[in-house]
């Protein structure tokens, strides 16, 4: 082994074990293990201790830890579940989805932000990301309550939500400006990307069976679902759209089929090992201290503005649908605290805007304190509404 | 996800989807997958359709794949059941070893290669694989007899004297020139590292299980595991031995603990996904168009001279000294023929040379051909000594 491969051992080596090391502390703090990640490239990177600057290896490894995690966040997605709830869990979703777009999109254009820029903030801070939440209803007792189930099914809802969200904004970044033929184009590839999507979705029972009796290699059917999912990945790009959208789908048309506790398990582990590299990557790319020396009370002001709507979006724009639904009030305030939680979809939108050039420094600055007051202040809310 | 990480994803996807294919061909044909690797990475690489080129992204991915599969390799072995079968084995897989090492070596000599091209010959040649011979001793019901059983445990012991030969020549061949000082460097090189397996190997089960009970982690302790090799081959590197004796031992050295089947797994289907990453490079490095414009009668009777000195090594080594351990002149040709086959440290010996320089094409392609007809007349011959 050459000189080169062996720094990019070393690379990895560094970000999977200061990752893991601060997952455990994390985890150990009921925080989810992501926001450990992300901690871990933010102290090893130029914002703390800058160590580690973003070298084409973890660059790579990083990317396709997300095209995986993204297809596997798919293939774990329990729809059936999510159906069962219907209406009430809909409509809290896109509450929170569209209050918050709108509020993130006006706050970002009252700051003269580009268009683009707008369109990506606002698609920054819609997903919602609710393991945080899930965590604190199942050590209140409460994630079968009504509260409980209505905002575990409506963060499935926001998901799908988002990537259609995703796949929008970052393909009209792609084509650099939004006309007319490249909107067609876009609106065309959707067609196509999600009417394979149904087709795979309709036939993955039969699909998965005929791969487990039909193949003779020993990863059966492991390594067939990761090829379906990197496929997509491949034809969402051919068709325009970004490779993540196809990897999704992927995942969520095979997702309910009749998988083994064997199958899922092995995934589960494998999102572990390797989302790691995507979320260290993104939280390395953070240079505060850019920003620091150009920020002015304008820019402050919006780093500050962007954070409050991406709060206030969520908990006002679910909260009131609730109440609409006829919760209680302290019911409702709950719901609207459980969706605010981010550190998902919103991540990678961030990290596909700043790479694009699309979004500032302070902007990724401000979706990633979100992240973390969010994911902070979410346990202690819930526990004040909920007991 | 910007255009050259949809490059690097697209590289990845045709390399597995190809390989898979061919692995579900050839595993048809009762040959170990790897040859299915091998074979993909001949017909996409320059010597057949010339589709694909060695790009950076599939080296990386396939020198950390070979990382992960050389540590799994070593955390799969049965040490218990290799020193149930005590001496016969141990003598039988010295016997082939150094027969082997010694015939390569003249042969090479006579034919005027350089002293370090000598070596790596040698030791490309020594070690056994048996996954072809294993398959077929099972068919033929032998396996748990005393031919199958020396067989299986030699192999094992085989693995393990590769891979010291292994560390040795790439030592020396990264030191350049064989010099006193380099001697000592390796020398202490190789006392430190195995310094740290028997360490580990002491404190394996303890040290699995403190991490089990220790961590709060959805993915304990894989990734544990995982990390544990990841150091041990960096360590290995930094005491000037290559990254993958370190990888290897520290497999070695856990590989007696205590691991659940769940466990055991998980790493099984994993090393399926990862290693044809390796096997599709090592084939794709191969460009025998290079050579044959400048063969020569010379060269082209070294390439069959070297394969010779493979076929022939082995099988008298082998078969000598299980004749002089009380076994039937048909057995003991059974137990040459049965450890004849390659395709595994061998190959990785062979990329390291060929990348480093030390091993010319036309050689390459000689360890290759080695390799697939070694595999396909095992299992004639076998039947025909056993049956």
């Amino acid at each position: 082994m050459v000189s080169t491969e062996l720094l990019i051992l070393i690379d990895l080596t560094v970000v999977i074990v200061i990752a893991k090391v601060i997952e455990e502390i994390v985890v150990r703090l009921h925080q989810p293990p992501i926001l450990g990640d992300l901690l871990a490239g933010i102290i090893i990177g130029p914002t703390v201790l800058g160590l580690v600057t973003v070298t084409h290896s973890i660059e790579v490894i990083g990317w396709l830890g997300i095209v995986i995690l993204i297809f596997l966040a798919g293939l774990e997605t329990d729809i059936e579940a999510a159906k069962k709830y219907g209406i009430d869990s809909l409509v809290v979703a896109l509450g929170g989805v569209l209050a918050t777009f709108i509020l993130a999109f006006i706050i970002s254009y009252i700051f003269s932000y580009s268009f683009m820029t707008c369109l990506f903030i606002a698609a920054i801070l819609s997903p919602t990301s609710v393991s945080v939440t899930s965590t604190t209803l199942l050590e209140l007792g409460v994630i079968k309550s009504r509260v409980g189930k209505i905002i575990m099914s409506a963060a499935f809802i926001d998901d799908v939500i988002a990537m259609v969200l995703f796949a929008l904004v970052t393909s009209l970044a792609y084509y650099g400006e939004i006309r007319h033929e490249s909107l067609i184009q876009i609106m065309a590839g959707l067609v196509i990307v999600f009417g394979i999507f149904f087709v795979l979705y309709k036939h993955a029972d039969r699909l998965l069976n005929k791969i487990i009796i039909g193949s003779h290699l020993a990863d059966t059917p492991f390594t067939h679902l990761m090829i379906i999912g990197l496929l997509m990945a491949i034809a969402s790009a051919y068709f325009g759209l970004s490779p993540l959208v196809g990897a999704y789908l992927a995942g969520l048309a095979i997702s309910h089929a009749k998988k083994s506790s064997r199958i899922m398990h092995f995934f589960e582990v494998l999102v572990q090992l390797i989302s790691p590299f995507f979320f260290v990557y993104a939280g390395i790319l953070l240079d505060p201290w850019g920003v620091a020396s150009k920020i002015n009370t304008s820019s402050g002001f919006a780093i500050v503005s962007v954070l409050l709507a991406g709060v206030i979006g969520k908990v006002a724009g679910c909260g009131l649908v609730a109440r609409l639904r006829g919760m209680s009030i302290r019911e409702s305030i709950a719901v609207g605290v459980g969706m605010m939680p981010r550190a998902g979809v919103d991540l990678v939108i961030a990290v596909v805007g700043l790479s694009l050039g699309v979004l500032t420094m302070e902007l990724y600055l401000s979706a990633l304190i979100l992240i973390y007051t969010t994911s902070l202040t979410t346990p202690l809310l819930l526990k004040k509404f909920l007991t």
